[in-house]
């Protein structure tokens, strides 16, 4: 019933203020949830080619933690682009806003006090920066993973048998063939899927968060 | 630890997939995180004129939620035009695209098992509607609350100063003033805010979730 006095999320956000629109400082903080829920909330930012494994792991990361009681909640690529990116396509304009949207929509969703798992290409640096500071601007960890394997081991996995159709020339701005990926600088986790297993690679993100949101 | 056959969040959303996109049918179902709270998910759609007293009954009846265990979530219009919706005007074309995704992301953050509670004018019948149909294919509850006292009664109240501006011609668009709003014809909810007081008010959204969650 208690009510801090500095909700967390009564901060404004970057981007600045629309006309007229009024910041409502009203809103119970996410401390109040997060205490109900008995968790720390956070974003959890999986960033890998197609094929990496980011979706593999993601969804073993997923399991494990709601089976342990934490309300996680998966966020993906693809499926966002069914609904409130649909409009979008994959210029380099287009995944731009495609990130900016989904940093949006992973700071709320963490702001109910949830883990955020996302699992999103997100190929260019300055996107997923932009996606950090919206979370840090809110007070909210986010925990970027690079998720990577040799280009070979995941053109050899080719899930969605997109890589065959890149090399075809069917798809063009298909990263890592006709558009770049760059990878993350220094991402608090680093994920090689060529050397660990599912189940490995799941252990060591959940036992790195364990000690990020201790 | 289960995971149903049947995952609630595998069926492809309305707005259709776009290119080489593949629906991910392996995220955990809905349910299972719905179990973890002790509730159930809905959307709780508050639509009315600027005055109206939609954010005051909400921010009640979001503590009310809280305060009793219940993961309840407030989105605010204002609060999204900062962040996610930070490119929009309000024009009714922008009105339109900002309901839209106001709807894809009340129906994402209620996929975590969340009760949302959002509050935005959405003058528009047609957006809303087109937002109940986004949530009834995921199968989340979507409980339309038509906010409502004379324009007289709202303008009087005049929370943010906007109606004055509006009558001097400095805000266009204006939803009562320069622009209409189309009342819901058939919401599960009515609240005459000129009425009730803000508890009554509270106290009559949730005695109808309770019966609609049930």
């Amino acid at each position: 019933m208690s009510t801090p006095s500095t909700p967390a999320s009564s901060k404004s956000p970057p981007g600045g203020p629309s006309r007229d629109v009024v910041w409502d400082a009203g809103i119970q903080a996410r401390g109040v949830r997060e205490g109900l829920l008995g968790q720390k909330a956070a974003t959890v930012w999986m960033t890998g080619i197609s094929g990496s494994g980011k979706s593999t792991v993601a969804a073993e990361v997923e399991r494990r933690l709601v089976a342990s009681g934490r309300l996680a909640y998966r966020l993906d690529g693809d499926n966002l682009r069914h609904g409130l990116n649909a409009d979008l396509g994959f210029s380099a304009e287009d995944r731009t806003e495609n990130i900016r949207r989904a940093g949006e929509v992973c700071r709320l969703i963490a702001d109910t006090g949830a883990i955020v798992i996302a699992t999103f290409i997100s190929p260019f640096a300055a996107d997923r920066a932009a996606c950090r500071r919206v979370h840090e601007a809110a007070g909210i960890p986010f925990i970027e993973v690079h998720v990577h394997c040799p280009l070979e081991v995941a053109e050899s996995r080719d899930p969605k048998g997109l890589y065959q159709r890149a090399r075809k020339g069917e798809i063009k701005d298909f990263t890592g063939i006709g558009q770049g990926y760059e990878p993350p600088s220094d991402p608090e986790i680093d994920l090689d899927t060529s050397k660990l297993s599912i189940d490995a690679a799941a252990e060591a993100l959940i036992e790195s968060l364990r000690k990020r949101l201790a």
